[in-house]
C-alpha cells in the first residue's frame, strides 16, 4: 500500500500508529505530499478530490481515504487477533470515541487554519472560541465519562484520542491541558512509550 | 434509540435514509435540537461534547456518534440480509465512497458557515473557493470514475452521496451541477423517488 503523508499530520498519524499497533507498517510506502486546505495538491487530487491526506493507493491505483477506512484497511490486513477494532458490545462504544477524538481533531485543526492561515484581519475571535470550546469539552469528557473505555485497551478509539493530544502538544504548546485533566495526562505519558508513539511524532 | 435530530442537517439525514432503507426508522425517538457551529445546543454537549448532530443516546443514555457510526449501528439493528454495508470484497469502496459524500458534505458546510454565518467584513475568498473546489472535484470523481460504483447498488456510499446532492439542491439552488454532470444528475432523479429520500427532505 502506498500511502500520501505528511509528518505534521494528526490524520496520518492515526494511520501510522495504527499500523505499528497492528505490525503491518513494513507493508506501508510513504509518498511525500504538499497538501493544504486552500492549495490542494493536484497528485492527491486526482485520487481523492478533497486533496487531504492520509490517502492511500491499493493495486491498480484504488484509492482508500479517509483516516478511519485507512485505519479499518490497515486492521483487516493483520487479521482478527488483536485488532483495534472489537466487534463485540464495545464496537460501538470504540467507534464512539474515534469520533470523539477526530471531532476534538477537526475543532483544533479549524483553529490553526482560524489562526494561522487565514489573513490576520479577517479572523473571527468567535470562530475560534467556538471551535476551542469543542476541545475543552471533549477534554472534560475523556478526563470523565471516557476514561475507563480510553484507558481499558489500546483501540481505535484511544489511538484517535492519542493523536490528539499529541496535536495540541505539537501545535497548542501553550494550552495546559494536563494540570485540568490529570488522569488524561497519566495515561497519554504511559502510552507515548508505546513504539508505535514514538516512531510517529509529528514533525513540520 | 433516541436521535438529536435537525431537518437541515444533511448528516442527520444520512442516518434518516439508512433508517429507512433498512426498515428501523420506527426505532427512533426524534429529539429536537439547536446545534450550530459557534454556539452550541447544552444539551446536546451533555452527550457529545462537539455539541453536534446527529447524537444518539441507547439505553442508559449511552451516547452514539457521529454520523457514520450511527449508520453502522442502525445497520447492524436490521441484520446481515439487505446491509448497505458491504462485507466482501467491495467493503473499502463503499466506506471511501461514504468518506467522499462525507468530505463533499464538510467542505459545503465550511461555504455556508463563511458565506452565511462570519460577519461578511471577515469573509475570506480564498478558502471559499478552496472549498468549493474540493466539492467541484468531487462532482467530477462521482461521473467519472466513481459512477459504477454508486449507482451499482443503494449502500452507504450511495446514502453519503445522495445527502450531499441534496445539500447542494438545499443550500446552494443557483448551483448548477445537473449539466455538466448528467449521469450524476439522471441517477440523482431516479433515486430520490425511493421512500427513503422523500421521508427526509431538508427544511430549515
Amino acid at each position: 500500500m502506498r500511502l500520501f503523508h505528511s509528518p505534521a499530520s494528526p490524520y496520518v498519524r492515526k494511520v501510522m500508529v495504527t499500523a505499528y499497533e497492528r505490525g503491518v507498517e513494513d507493508q506501508i510506502e510513504i509518498l511525500g505530499s504538499a497538501a493544504g486546505p486552500v492549495k490542494r495538491d493536484p497528485e492527491i487530487v486526482k485520487h481523492n478530490s478533497s486533496g487531504k491526506v492520509p490517502c492511500a493507493l491499493l493495486e491498480n491505483d484504488t484509492p482508500l481515504f479517509d483516516s478511519r477506512v485507512i485505519c479499518a484497511y490497515l486492521d483487516s490486513l493483520a487479521g482478527r487477533e488483536g485488532t483495534v477494532y472489537p466487534q463485540g458490545a464495545d464496537r460501538f462504544d470504540v467507534l464512539t470515541l474515534e469520533a470523539l477524538g477526530d471531532a476534538i481533531l477537526d475543532a483544533c485543526l479549524l483553529c490553526r487554519y482560524e489562526a494561522v492561515l487565514r489573513p490576520e484581519s479577517l479572523r473571527w475571535d468567535d470562530w475560534y472560541a467556538g471551535q476551542m470550546a469543542k476541545v475543552d469539552s471533549g477534554l472534560d469528557d475523556l478526563e470523565g465519562k471516557w476514561f475507563e473505555r480510553i484507558s481499558g485497551a489500546f483501540h481505535a478509539g484511544s489511538i484517535a484520542v492519542v493523536c490528539a493530544l499529541g496535536y495540541l502538544d505539537f501545535r497548542f504548546s501553550d494550552k495546559d491541558w494536563r494540570s485540568t485533566h490529570p488522569k488524561l495526562a497519566a495515561w497519554f505519558a504511559e502510552v507515548s512509550e508505546r513504539r508505535s508513539m514514538k516512531e510517529t511524532l509529528p514533525k513540520g
